[in-house]
């Protein structure tokens, strides 16, 4: 039996048990092929039966309306950070950014590296986010090639639990990367959604990126071949060699989020992992502090603070005693962090909740 | 004991079995750490060291001077095609291209989406490629940003076998996907090489690029943070989440070719594997041609032809009786293909070159 050990890692992360086993199991001979699955060509029929098992899956599993195109690239969210202005921002054209955390800060930054993007709603106030945008205060010009948001802040632990209202014609760009897949999304109200895997997909190397269809069609045609939503789209995302074995492990993670229930099953688990942890924190607000609103609080990324850097040590040590890990905030705002994807078994959470009171009791 | 095929695959393409094994048996539980190498943090102790240890061992293999960066970047060579022309060429200015084969048309072709990329050289001949351009063929420029040549054609089979010459003070860039890891390389003469991994170094999803400080220090800056060289090079290729496992295989696969005595003894190897292949066609000229100059000749992909369609389809499946698979050639030229990188056991192809003997004899 391997020992394995509660991992709060926030990306990449844990995976669930069953899909390591059958990538170790098949990772010599894949299936009495003489070959690992990352010795097969992408262009052979082994791989490119687990190429379009992955894209009909995340079609069928989010309900991908047909005049969406689903597309496995590489580069992760940074890359859409560049590709979504890339392609969707005409020239003399102008997008809106809202910004509800550091990962929305780094894609306003890049898009400006693109062309104008206007920022039209920053939930920021002294160095910190708390809370996701009301839809009222975002000055969104109808003009806009797109409104940007964020949302999951996987560092902040800002989420929206809604999806935010656009002006009517302005498409919706969403960077999903750390909630994708942690509950249904009415992909209709969206323009384009991008994921890195590394959350709750799959492994670092892939990217998934739903995109309406119209807007590929009026996506900018003067970039390289390879930055182009329409070059993926037209070769079902084998225009070059994919990333195989990543989208392989994607594949895998699939089939066991269907064994769950599907999205449905995993939003309900994901909601009980967050409550035990928040409520945790809530019962002993004089040791644990949450930064973020209550109805802006993540599922996904819960985030909270300690009276003093010393009893924060003291908290991530006797974690790791336990065998619990990944808990350190990310190095830009510190504190601590417990990340809840969908493979974390809902038994680590509560181990996780339980040591809280013990600590706050002791404390 | 696991099934395993002779696999000329032209990637991704075969692996060491040595390294499949070590990864299958590290890939639940990862060294003792209670999780999988695919759930460790890109910034946690575990992958760093990977990470860390492969860019070592690519700087030690290949002898890469010190005023040289080494990055791993994702988005193949088909992404370098792009983020070449994009770092290196000025406003204003133009690179040079020497076309060989396919992928230095598609190189040519995505430079052009970016600037001006003039041809210097090609040689195409009735819609085939038989040989690398001659010295004083090439018109380069003196005032060239760069010269760019693809020492190897995958497709075509055609090889460089030395650096090619560039007017003093014009960088020589170099894609060098499928033959990178397979011949001691002067990296000194370059300013730039990159290559997938797929072929010689490891899995899809992860492209090694060397670059010469200079030239990164003067690329252009007004680009996406994630296209910029300067960006990988300042943050030691973690300023966004690394493809881990991709990079963790690459590191076992250098590994692997530090015991077998490095670039010196693999392109001995190398030699041995792609004579016997070449003495079997030119043994029977008859039945099989080789349409590439004999000086131009790949040692990593060996292309010929057979007189007729049903010949070739006869050999194709004469040989995949004998479990030696991926010789067909590439869907836009046809033919036979056979490749042999690093990790393709020589008895693979002594035992291809005695099926050939044999199907002559009897053709």
């Amino acid at each position: 039996m391997a020992k394995r050990v509660h991992n709060f890692n926030p990306g990449p992360a844990t995976l669930p048990l069953a899909v390591l086993e059958q990538a170790r199991d098949e990772l010599v001979d894949y299936r009495g092929t003489g070959m690992s699955i990352l010795e097969h060509s992408h262009r052979g029929k082994a791989y490119e039966a687990v190429h379009h098992e992955t894209l009909a899956r995340l079609r069928a599993l989010l309900g991908v309306p047909g005049d969406y195109a689903v597309l496995l690239v590489q580069g992760g969210a940074h890359q859409q950070f560049a590709m979504a202005p890339m392609n969707l921002l005409p020239p003399g054209g102008h997008a809106a950014y809202v910004v509800t955390g550091r990962w929305g800060e780094r894609a306003i930054a890049e898009a400006r590296t693109v062309g104008e993007a206007r920022l039209a709603a920053s939930t920021e106030a002294g160095g910190q986010y708390a809370r996701v945008a009301r839809d009222d205060e975002a000055d969104v010009d109808p003009g806009a090639a797109y409104l940007h948001y964020t949302s999951n802040e996987t560092i902040d632990g800002v989420q929206y639990q809604r999806v935010p209202a656009a002006p009517a014609g302005v498409p919706l760009v969403c960077d999903m990367s750390s909630d994708f897949l942690s509950r249904p999304v009415d992909v209709a109200r969206f323009g384009l959604i991008y994921a890195g895997a590394q959350k709750n997909a799959g492994p670092s190397g892939v990217t998934i990126v739903i995109v309406k269809n119209d807007l590929v069609a009026r996506a900018r045609q003067d970039l390289p071949q390879v930055f182009r939503y329409a070059t993926h789209a037209a070769h079902d995302s084998l225009y070059h060699t994919a990333p195989t074995f990543n989208v392989y492990v994607v594949c895998l993670v699939l089939r066991w989020l269907e064994q769950k229930g599907g999205l449905g099953a995993i939003e309900a688990e994901s909601r009980r992992k967050a409550g035990a942890i928040y409520e945790a924190i809530d019962d002993s607000p004089e040791v644990f502090r949450a930064p973020v609103e209550r109805e802006s609080r993540s599922r996904v990324n819960v985030v909270f603070r300690l009276p003093t850097p010393e009893l924060e040590a003291k908290f991530l040590a006797g974690a790791e005693a336990r065998e619990m890990v990944g808990l350190r905030g990310h190095r830009s705002v510190g504190g601590v962090r417990v990340s809840l994807y969908n493979a974390l078994a809902p038994e680590s959470a509560e181990l996780l909740a339980e040591y809280m009171r013990a600590f706050a009791r002791s404390a």
